[in-house]
C-alpha cells in the first residue's frame, strides 16, 4: 500500500522527506562508503553529524549557554530514576504534579530515591484538567518541581508554566518538544524521549542546566549520572548513532518549515481544526476542558462506543492508521504530531464527517 | 566513492544485504504504508517483528528454555551495573576476571555495588594473554563470576569457557556473540551490545537464567531490573524498534550463511589468514599469546611506528577504513566481524604485503 497517514502515539509518524533522505543515504553517506549506522562514533563522520544536530537543536529551541544537551538512551523511564538521583543528594524533598498516566509513572519511580510531595493532582476530573499555578501546593524548600506539560494518554496539556521561583522546575517534555517555540530558562532540565516529535525510538534528549549536574547521589550508577555524559559529550559509551543521525534530519526539516514558530502555527491549525470538527458534532466527544487541551494528543469517543470496532476498521481502510485510544482511556486517539501533515487532519475529519452521516 | 572495508572496532559493518533491504523498506514496511521506525511497538506489526528476532535468536544460539531473551538500551555500559545490581542482594561478594580495557571497566562500576575479588588479571603482561582454569582464584561463595570473553581493544580472547561450578558465569560477549556457536547453559548472563555483531548502536541483547530474576537490591529504578523487562516482555517502555528489527534481518542473515557453525568456518580463515600474513611478513607484529588470539579484534603495529600514518592514509585511498588502533595500544586494528567479507580480508592482506614491499 501507499503511505498511509499514521497517527500513532509513539513510535509515531515520521516526515517522509526525512525518511526519503535516510533511504538515500543508507548504504553510502555523502561518498563515505559506509552507512551512518556503520560509522565508529568517534569517526570524523559521525563527530560532524552529532555536532551538526547538536547546534541546530540549540538553534531550534534557542538553548541558553549554561544548559548541557545530552544524546542518552533509555526512554523517558530512564529519567524518571535519573531526575531523583542526580538532584537529592542534599535535599531528599521534592514537588510532583499528577495529570495522568506519565506522571504516576514518573511519581512511582521518584518514591524509590525521595520523599514526594504531591503538589497537585488532577486525577479527581479524571485528568481531564490541568491545576492552575494558584492551585499549586508548592514546598519552597523542595530540591525541584517535576510536571507532565503534555499528557500522551490523557490529551491534556498545560495552557501555561508552572512558577516555581528558585526550585528548578523538571519537565518530561516526551509528547510536544519541538511543537512550538519554548523558554528553556524556564527550565532546570527538559528532557524527551525521541519517538514522537524528534526521531526513532531508542534515543532520549536531556537539556540540564550546568549547575544540576555532578551532585548524583551515592552508588548512582555512571550511566544514570548527568556528569558521566556531560563530561563525555554523550559518547561515554557508544551513544545510539541512528537515532542522532535521524534526529538531526528531522531538525533540518524543521528548519526548512520556518522553525518553531512555523511548526506552532501549523501545529495550532492542525488542533484547532480537529478539536472544532469533535466539539460540531454531537457525535463525537474530547472529554478535555478546552483550556487545557493537548496540541499533540486528541483523544475522542464516539456517541456509540458500539461502533469504536467499525470506525478503526472502515478509517484503517481508508488509510487512517492507528487512531485506537489507550486502553486506560478507551474510544479513539488521534495523534498529531509535527510530522503529521495538515493533509492527514483534514482526511482524518473529512472521515469522521462522513462516518458520522452514516452512522450517526 | 562505492562502499568500503570498513574495520570498525563499532559501531562496525553490517552486512551489505541486511542494509539494502533496510533501505528497501524504509518507507512502506511489507504493504504497512509505514516505517518499521514509526510504528507502535505494540501494533501487530512491530510485535510480528519483534517475535520473528527473539524465536531466530533463540534458534541460532539454542538458547535453553530457561533463559530469558531481553531487547534493551544503554550498551553493555548499563550492564555494568544491572549485573551487580540484579545479583547481590543476598551476597555481596562477586568475582571478577580481568583480561583488559572492557574487564577495568565492568570491575569499576561494579565497585559501586558489590566486593570485588579479583580472580585474575593478566595486566602484568599488559593484556596479551588469558589466564588458564587452574590459575582463577575463584571464590565457591561468590554471588557470580564475570568475565570478558573477547577484549575489542587488546583483541585476546579465552580460548575456553571458565568453569565456575555451581557459582553463575557473567559473559559481555559484545565483540564475539554469534561470531560461532555458543553453550548458553554454560552461562547465568550473557550480555551484548548490538553495535559489534548484531546490529546498530542503542541495542543491548541480555539472556539472563530465569533464577537470576526477580532478586534486584533494593532501590535499583525500574530500568535496571531484568525482573522489570523479562515481565513485560521487552516492552515495559518503548524499546529501541528500529535496532531490534535490523538485528532481526540481521538473524535471517545468519540463517542463510549456514548458521553459526557456518559463520565459524568463515570467521576461522578469516582470522587464520590475517594472523598468518602478520606473522609470516617480518614487517607486521601482533603481540598477543597466539592461543588467546581474537577472531574478531585484530590489532597489529608496524616495525616503524613513524609509517603509522601513511598506512592509514593509503589504506584508506584503497578502500580499507576505520584500521587507526585504539589510542591505548596504538598501531592498527582490524575489526573482522561476521559482516566483513572474506574479500575484505584479503584485500587487506594484499594492501599489507604491498605496503611492506614498497616500504619494508
Amino acid at each position: 500500500m501507499s503511505r498511509v497517514f499514521n497517527f500513532s502515539a509513539g513510535p509515531a509518524i515520521l516526515p517522509e522527506e526525512v525518511l526519503q533522505q535516510a533511504r538515500e543515504e543508507m548504504l553510502d553517506w555523502r561518498g563515505s562508503g559506509m552507512s551512518v549506522m556503520e560509522m565508529s562514533h568517534r569517526g570524523k563522520e559521525f563527530m560532524s553529524i552529532a555536532e551538526q544536530a547538536e547546534s541546530d537543536l540549540r538553534a531550534l529551541l534557542q538553548i541558553p549557554d549554561n544548559y548541557k544537551v545530552m544524546f542518552l538512551q533509555g526512554g523517558a523511564s530512564s529519567q524518571f530514576a535519573m531526575v531523583p538521583m542526580n538532584l537529592t543528594r542534599e535535599n531528599t524533598k521534592v514537588d510532583y504534579i499528577n495529570t495522568g498516566s506519565w506522571s504516576k509513572k514518573a511519581i512511582a519511580e521518584a518514591k524509590r530515591f525521595a520523599t514526594v510531595n504531591l503538589v497537585a493532582s488532577t486525577e479527581e476530573t479524571r485528568f481531564t484538567t490541568t491545576p492552575g499555578q494558584s492551585e499549586l501546593n508548592l514546598d519552597p524548600g523542595a530540591a525541584y518541581v517535576h510536571y507532565t506539560p503534555n499528557e500522551t494518554i490523557q490529551g491534556v496539556e498545560f495552557p501555561y508554566v508552572p512558577e516555581t521561583a528558585d526550585v528548578p522546575l523538571v519537565a518530561d517534555f516526551s509528547s510536544t518538544i519541538l511543537s512550538r517555540p519554548l523558554d528553556v530558562s524556564k527550565y532546570g532540565i527538559i528532557y524527551a524521549g525521541a519517538q514522537k516529535n524528534i526521531g526513532p525510538a531508542g534515543l532520549t534528549i536531556a537539556i540540564v542546566r550546568e549547575d544540576l549536574i555532578g551532585n548524583a547521589v551515592e552508588n548512582t550508577p555512571a550511566m544514570f549520572q548527568y556528569a558521566t555524559h556531560s563530561e563525555n559529550a554523550s559518547m561515554y559509551n557508544t551513544p545510539p548513532t541512528y537515532g542522532w543521525y535521524l534526529a538531526g534530519l528531522v531538525f533540518k526539516w524543521l528548519q526548512q518549515k520556518g522553525g518553531l514558530a512555523g511548526m506552532a502555527m501549523i501545529n495550532r491549525r492542525k488542533a484547532e481544526a480537529l478539536y472544532k470538527a469533535i466539539d460540531d458534532s454531537g457525535f463525537y466527544a474530547n472529554p478535555v476542558s478546552p483550556d487545557s487541551r493537548s496540541w499533540m494528543n486528541v483523544p475522542f469517543t464516539l456517541n456509540d462506543a458500539g461502533l469504536d470496532g467499525k470506525f478503526i476498521e472502515e478509517a484503517g481502510a481508508a488509510g487512517l492508521k492507528t487512531l485506537k485510544g489507550h486502553r486506560s482511556v478507551g474510544g479513539m486517539r488521534a495523534s498529531i504530531y509535527n510530522a503529521m501533515p495538515e493533509e492527514g487532519v483534514q482526511v482524518l475529519i473529512d472521515f469522521m464527517a462522513e462516518f458520522e452521516r452514516v452512522n450517526g
